[in-house]
């Protein structure tokens, strides 16, 4: 799983949790009504805002961001320039029998050994990634607007506590646990949007813009290869790509 | 209907009034004058801001957009490649008398029957499908507004019972119930925008796209037809088309 | 005057001043020197705002919108195919004479009728539209301003009266009508802003692309009349044109 | 000074000042501490966003819009035209001896006595505008930001009233005059963005185009001198140009 | 440092602790358990939003621009210019030798001296430059989402007081202090924002176009050189590219 996130959420929950352990007990901060609301009134929504064929799509592409091995530019550099090899020592039809593990790079390594041409190849792999990236963004949209809607729940349910509240002032000591409880789905609205969500929606938009920007270097590599380009050349090419990602943290 | 929209306004709702039964009786939360504030004083201002007939065509958007069965873009291709197959058997004459469900794509079909020029039929189609976006447009732009101008009245009502409520603090015990009721307005402007109206914006964004690309395709397949190609390709051609709507939901 | 501005403003007062009568007084709603804070705050940042000629202008552009008869463009290109028909079987000279009400397209025609080149009738014409267009989008502009600079007075009133409030707090049975009044300038911004001002701004953009259309038919009328087209298929070619605004409201 | 603007200055504050005074007594919301907050704090956080010089070159910006006379195109215009008859007359060089007022305006005939190319004239005036506008947006920028932060001031302020208020509850008659206090700071921050760094950064936008235009028909009058042109034609010309500004206010 | 940037944050911190000092004691403010929460959980939003690299790279970032020297365009024209006389007395390849500090400077001066065309030399320097514009923009955007996050932390915080002071209101005495501390988060919260990590955001984007300016000066500079240019010329050229930087405070 991406490290950082993982630190993220962990830190922010665990400092969220000491400070009320620190000035209270966490069973005043859990109520299960008050969860439900919050959390599946932003569900609710989100079902009526988004077709639930992209709902669920946004799901696999959230755990796959978090999960799956990141993309690594630099192996995939090496793959291609073992594939050039091959292409220039045998010939591109070799290539059909290369084992490669990347499904978007085989799928273009495999048009080549078929003899496509240029153009085809470059517009397939394109569209390809333009498909990627739309289903990236709804990714991020879905988060985005979970992230607009669980505050929006939490004051739904603070008032609906308000309400209840003043509707039976005559026990005053029960004034202030409930309105206590009312607060709580507030509470519950703004950690779930600024802890979970809204940061999501934005790693989602970076791990995105790293992956297309691997498949485009995969691109490049591919068309290299089908040109007959000389191996040595090809790597110059690919890793002048690779650069903003190496350098991205290393100097002003 | 849409399937989601339903789930998610019964689940947004269940909550909702499930919070409010769970904390204190329904009847609290029903109070007839509040709602005639919130909602006709959204329609109200929906009225100034939009041209009457506007606003009527909105609400056929609306009703158009969750109770018509969803364009099926496979059934259409299927329809294209038969209408394609009669055109080559026997001739774009032959086409008048096919039957053709959809009214868009009988437009085209006709056209091209009569020998009206590719140039003129992409036109005419085109002019289409940019009037359709842009009533479409209208139509999320008066939900986003009704979106905005729902809290807006929910303030203005609870103004006005904060107001009435201050003016008169003689009786102590009357001020909790005062102030529950001048609160109501705030909890129906949020429910409204937020479990309504902003999402069916959303929901109208997506179906919007979804009939673009239907009828893109349709004028797609027309001009095939007009050519005279080959229905296979055609078909392949269409589907490649098809792919985002497929593979939105599958893999990342 | 405008059928739907006029039913929202009566119907949103309406409501407003029904739900106070149904709690407590009008007159508890009334206090001139709130009003003035927020009626002539926001008229004097207008004044920072915009130049004062433009301020004078935006009132006009308002009057024009709500008042004047809305452009029928059914009727105007009935006029151009008259005056086609005119031009055809007398002379373009003979246009000089024919007497055409609209103001713009008056000038279009006197420009014909005086040999003027299409390139320049053309270019003078859509000046003017461009002109138009952004004295419209400046009396937009000043209503949306007014839009959230009435709630911003609203707040400032607000905080006066709390101040002086919180100043005196010996006599406890003023408090509650003190911060009534206090509120009262919050009431009235929002009230301005939402019932008035930002719909208003809304509806002003729908009349100018009302007007704009109106004005590119004309163009395309008179273009059409200076190169001696055939008045049916000038007739065709507007009423083209003229489509979505007469379908806008029909189906999806 | 521009006169709209001093009027409304005028009427903002006055009508605040009056609604206070009315209710109250000026004193006290008069707090020199919390003055200085709002105001140095905003002034402190305009220095960290934006880079010395930048906010001193505002402050002239600022001055030099309210306080220095407006620019008169149709003045400019006229001597523009008698350059143009003395180009004519004698010949370009003698533009030289020409007393022109206007600096821009100035250095353009100059130019164009000294027998610079169109091409470079153009350019090297264009390049001068240029850096005028980006000089005018860093001050609409610098007031914008100000407009935001004096109410952050504003709320920090309070938060400190507040929290010191808080702490020593022990004499209930102090509470009120505190909270009072307390308030002012988010007064003055309302009062100082809404009614003087927002409004003053939205007049310096139409300033600013106002003197654009101004430029933009110094450099087609100049470049008309420099070829040639009849001084009738000029005439007609910038006056064109001029049209925008005189007739903004005029009819719809 | 930065003297803008330094005298802004004392001042700003400066009048905050006045103004606390002023009202009570600085003591009252400081709250351990409530600094950590705001701080770290702004920390900690920030791993979950972006990659770990660039989160260090954007401390990298900011530390470079307030404590490194900012650029000194005028410096740089005159190393541009002594270059440019040794390539005139000796050649192309003596400015191997020549000692250039500035290491952008000096990769294009080895470039032109290795006798790279000028293509290659103004692509190179041109992807170093977006790169670097690139690293600029995640450190602004890095300082923007804490300016968002930490009062949503704040408020979290306070929230969790508040619940805190509800649930136990049985000493009314411990109901002042309680709230206070409740309130310090969002304290914290809006000084961060507003007086740190917002300005700071808006001060990076100043110094990163100076530096962009600074290094395109640099490559038209280089091309220069490579092209033998007259130095004089260059150095026309280069001051009238400097002007902005330089005349940005003088006059309107």
């Amino acid at each position: 799983m991406d490290i950082g996130t993982l630190i993220g959420i962990l830190l922010g929950f665990g400092l969220i949790i000491g400070s009320i352990i620190l000035g209270g007990s966490l069973g005043a901060f859990i109520d299960v009504p008050s969860i439900l609301i919050v959390v599946f009134g932003t569900v609710a929504v989100t079902f009526i805002m988004f077709p639930m064929g992209t709902v669920f799509g946004a799901i696999k592409v959230m755990l796959k961001a978090f999960f799956a091995k990141p993309p690594d530019p630099k192996a995939m550099i090496k793959t291609i320039i073992d594939l050039a090899n091959i292409a220039r020592r045998e010939s591109l039809v070799a290539l059909e029998k290369a084992s490669v593990e990347d499904p978007f790079l085989k799928k273009g390594v495999l048009m080549v050994a078929d003899g496509t041409e240029e153009q085809t190849v470059r517009s397939v792999l394109e569209i390809e990634i333009a498909f990627m990236k739309q289903r990236h963004q709804m990714g991020q949209e879905i988060f985005k607007s979970m992230g607009t809607m669980a505050p929006a729940f939490g004051m739904i349910g603070t008032l609906i506590g308000l309400v209840n509240m003043l509707q039976s002032l005559d026990d005053p000591s029960s004034i202030g646990p409930a309105m206590a409880v009312a607060l709580l789905t507030t509470f519950y609205g703004a950690v779930l949007a600024n802890v979970v969500f809204l940061p999501i929606a934005k790693k989602l938009e970076h791990r995105s813009a790293e992956e297309v920007l691997f498949m485009e270097i995969a691109v490049e590599g591919i068309i290299s290869i089908l040109n007959g380009e000389n191996p040595r050349i090809t790597q110059d090419k690919l890793e002048a790509f690779l650069a903003p990602a190496l350098r991205e943290g290393s100097d002003s």
